[in-house]
């Protein structure tokens, strides 16, 4: 028999001698409904070996039990560890995780066109990528919640480290240990110009720079993705251009790092005698690099996530305790020394 | 009004004068429903501005348009490329991708209980962990199509690489350089200790020494869990205790070989002057540290698998020729070398 499960609801009433709208009501529990007629109600569904499924059920409610999370690289460390942090949280409280990789503009756009016009999801979770008023407003009238993640946001709530703050760590511990030519290579991504992580991580560079009395030299500077082969292309590129080569650089992420100390030791740079080298994360390769990172925890990032969908949904009492701004800490390693150590 | 969606089909058949069953297939294009019964359902729908909803179509249609992905560790290299590659094929083919995380054996039993009574989900990816019997027939008895990915299996169609003949290509590598002490650090998951992808590295050290004549000697052999610290203090271990040290290793992933390169540097070991080290992945690092290594491409593998879900599904023709035995390389680079180059 191909006769699909919602169907057999139809019986069920009619073998009770009620309308549908009741049937449903008492076999949801909904108020309304004299314990005389849920009682005949439940005893026809038995009757009947009538079971609500899963999906049946949640159109009755009005609810999916599903929550989409939106990922623009799920190959990356951090994305992967703010998904695992998501999925462990809204598993265990029964929620299903449905996955969307919008990984550039083209698939944005696929995502949100694909949404349907009636909800298929009560929350939607989008992490480090900035949503349009557009894109905000198209969600709000599917009536998902909105919840961001590994950044944080004004417009909704949100979880991420102080970007900012972050920089400044790594660049007052550079200007800490004396240095005073510092290059910084810098996030820049073609599909989110003017994203809030890339802008604070650069303001931070400015300001501790301004800050110290030094000048701000574009010499020093270059914007790349998050692509340790370019990073490597663009620290080559100013020690081979600029005037006064940098004693150490400031990285916005510890995979920019990792292709800088590359390159460093392929062109015979010490690290730190000739040039020390920070980044921001506290990626799992940072330690076996003997990287000096500001360390976030990006799992944790994703556990809050999780628990504002939660919160959101009203699954959860709203804990206004909740840390969204995560922690950031200096972590020192070899890679970071004394300016002027070899000169 | 709370009256769901899937009520008002009643309202529609009923204002066409049919029966619950004829509307619904009229509105969902199946066979058996003539022309004329089928406009006057559709007018009915239409006067009722009555619009299926997707979960209402799909009950009514016995598929979900949903896959659950099921994997280990999202946040490790490995999953989150097959992971991107699965998403990437089941998106563009209008499926959702649910995503259950099982990294040990007790969120795997969690994951079982959780599949509920009537299919949620209309195929199940297994990423590169075992079903047992009992997991598969209840897969099977909801209804739901299984495929493997990362791991092959002759239970289901699955898809991966040839473990033993990356092994080998790792092994008579070092074998071809002139080595004869080679030492292995082998990967063993307590949750899954007998692993087709374990077993057959393992098997491709054994085959390879005694295929030249050399003993098999345990001292130069240890088991560790995905952790580059734990491979490093094997190869730590085997150094201060084997009578004979091995002046070359064979591991069983790359970034086990990134621990085992950070403990020969810092214990002043040359790498390959010393001591040849090898992987298996070629994982996004493995360049940056000069690894050589015997490379597979996971993100093809994951789309494969996705090809492998819509052929299951019936949602594309069935390809004989999709190659899924996954291709895999020696990718030479600087961290091997001769053999006693430095005796």
């Amino acid at each position: 028999m191909s006769i699909p499960t919602a169907m057999s609801l139809a019986d069920v009433a009619c073998h009770a001698g009620v309308s549908l709208s009741t049937a449903s009501r008492a076999l949801n529990n909904a108020y309304g409904v004299s314990a005389g007629t849920r009682d005949r109600v439940l005893e026809s569904a038995r009757a009947l070996d009538f079971v609500v499924s899963p999906d049946a059920r949640r159109l009755a409610t009005g609810t999916t039990g599903r929550v989409a999370l939106v990922v623009p690289h799920l190959e990356r460390w951090f994305f992967g560890q703010i998904t695992a942090g998501i999925e462990r949280v809204l598993s265990q409280a029964d929620l299903d995780v449905l996955l969307y990789q919008v990984d550039d503009e083209q698939h944005r756009r696929e995502f949100l066109a694909r949404l349907p016009a009636r909800r298929k999801v009560d929350a939607v979770v989008v992490v480090a990528f900035p949503l349009t008023e557009e894109d905000r407003t198209r969600l709000e009238k599917i009536g998902a919640k909105i919840v961001a993640a590994g950044a944080r946001s004004d417009a909704y709530p949100s979880v991420g480290i102080d970007d900012y703050a972050a920089g400044r760590l790594a660049m007052d511990h550079l200007l800490s240990l004396g240095h005073t030519r510092i290059a910084m290579i810098a996030l820049r991504n073609p599909d989110q110009p003017d994203w809030s992580t890339d802008r604070d991580r650069a303001q931070a560079y400015r300001d501790a720079l301004t800050e110290h009395g030094l000048p701000l030299d574009p010499e020093l500077v270059r914007e790349v993705e998050l692509v340790p082969a370019d990073a490597a292309r663009a620290i080559e590129d100013i020690l081979d251009t600029a005037a006064e080569p940098p004693t150490a650089v400031y990285t916005h992420a510890d995979e920019l790092a990792f292709g800088v100390l590359r390159i460093l030791r392929n062109r015979g740079h010490r690290v730190p005698g000739d040039i020390s080298v920070v980044g921001i994360d506290d990626h799992p390769m940072a330690e076996l690099l003997d990287l000096t990172t500001v360390g976030q925890d990006a799992r944790a990032q994703g556990a809050t996530a999780g628990r504002l969908v939660l919160q959101e949904l009203g699954l959860e009492p709203v804990d206004p305790g909740l840390a969204t701004k995560a922690p950031v800490r200096l972590i020192r390693r070899s890679s970071t020394g004394r300016a002027g150590t070899t000169a």
